[in-house]
């Protein structure tokens, strides 16, 4: 069992960045130069056609998408109990945050940060305003699913729901309501800016801004 | 073991409608009434916050998110094989073509279909134009996969990712550059409009489009 992470410091890699360290696996780490475009080379288009991070590559064949690389990590190390196995209760709940997670947080965010990499510039404006909307929205849903006082996403045990959704407030701290002004969501987050993997995963990437609030 | 779908006709409910036809498992099918926005009821919100179709209520708790729908019922009905068992190899490139599909395209149709249902009107035609560039990359890509001329889009056997990708290349039927005018798309999918349990229930939903190209 091999992995090889491709990633730069601050973005979608650090999910998959915090679980291996969760998971005390060994693993190479490539961080990407993104001032110099190094994630467009054409040495890493071959790993992923899309230039994007992350790409784990499993046994030497490259896995990309994270929410799909955590959920194969999570399967392929069972002991850590990231995943909920298949039959057991609370399976679906787990496989329907992932996929929420990925399609409603992961593309709005990109279209928030990206919102004149494609297209017409005087556009971005309008696309920024919509993938605010649609972030937002999906913090208020998660808001609702915490009010209940569970400990994590999914109940009272860490998954990879939690390494992909704690990853992604942190991208709305600079953003006109960051996740961290939901109630629950707060109260979440602040649990989860304590975990040990995190910190070090903050810690490795050289991020100073948000682990203490 | 009891299935209760909640949908509507040519939207993404139909993916699911198609698999639990091809299961041959008995299930209940609810239509909602999108034209009185049935959608967005007191009853139905309660199962579906987000007032989305497809809602599956799987032995009575309810799962929506297509493509973790769609994944469920792959592994609670493994003799069909429409999944890749973990641990068996390709087991990562279903989970990476599953959430590829779910974060690429289905956003993006969101926001060409619903450009301007939130946010400023004035903007609908940049978001429209960005999630049409983003939509024909995605349909870029999967040319450039299924140029190999495998059968599926994972390879020699119908999965998931099939239905899942069929549904959306439909999708794509009236605008500027629908799927089929990709070359190895447009033959995956001339393959795909043969399978009896798509022209099953595209006659149970009343379509009568794009099945015969």
């Amino acid at each position: 069992m091999s992995y090889v992470l491709y990633g730069s410091p601050s973005t979608a890699s650090l999910c998959v960045h915090w679980m291996l360290l969760d998971l005390g696996v060994p693993f190479e780490l490539h961080m990407l130069d993104f001032a110099s475009r190094e994630q467009r080379s054409p040495d890493y288009l071959r790993l992923n056609p899309q230039g994007r991070v992350p790409t784990l590559i499993v046994d030497g064949a490259p896995v990309t998408e994270s929410a799909a690389i955590l959920m194969l990590l999570a399967e392929r190390h069972p002991e850590a109990r990231f995943d909920v196995a298949p039959g057991a209760p609370g399976r679906a709940a787990y496989l329907q945050t992932m996929v929420f997670l990925a399609n409603s947080l992961l593309p709005s965010y990109r279209n928030w940060f990206y919102a004149d990499e494609d297209g017409d510039p005087e556009g971005a404006g309008a696309i920024r305003e919509r993938a605010r909307l649609q972030i937002e929205a999906a913090w208020e849903r998660i808001d609702a699913e915490l009010a209940d006082g569970r400990a994590f996403l999914l109940g009272d045990r860490k998954t990879a729901a939690d390494h992909l959704a704690t990853m992604l407030a942190r991208w709305s701290r600079n953003m006109p309501r960051a996740a961290t002004r939901w109630t629950h969501v707060k109260a979440y987050l602040d649990r989860m800016r304590q975990d040990p993997g995190l910190r070090e995963v903050h810690r490795r990437e050289g991020l100073a801004d948000w682990i203490d609030g």
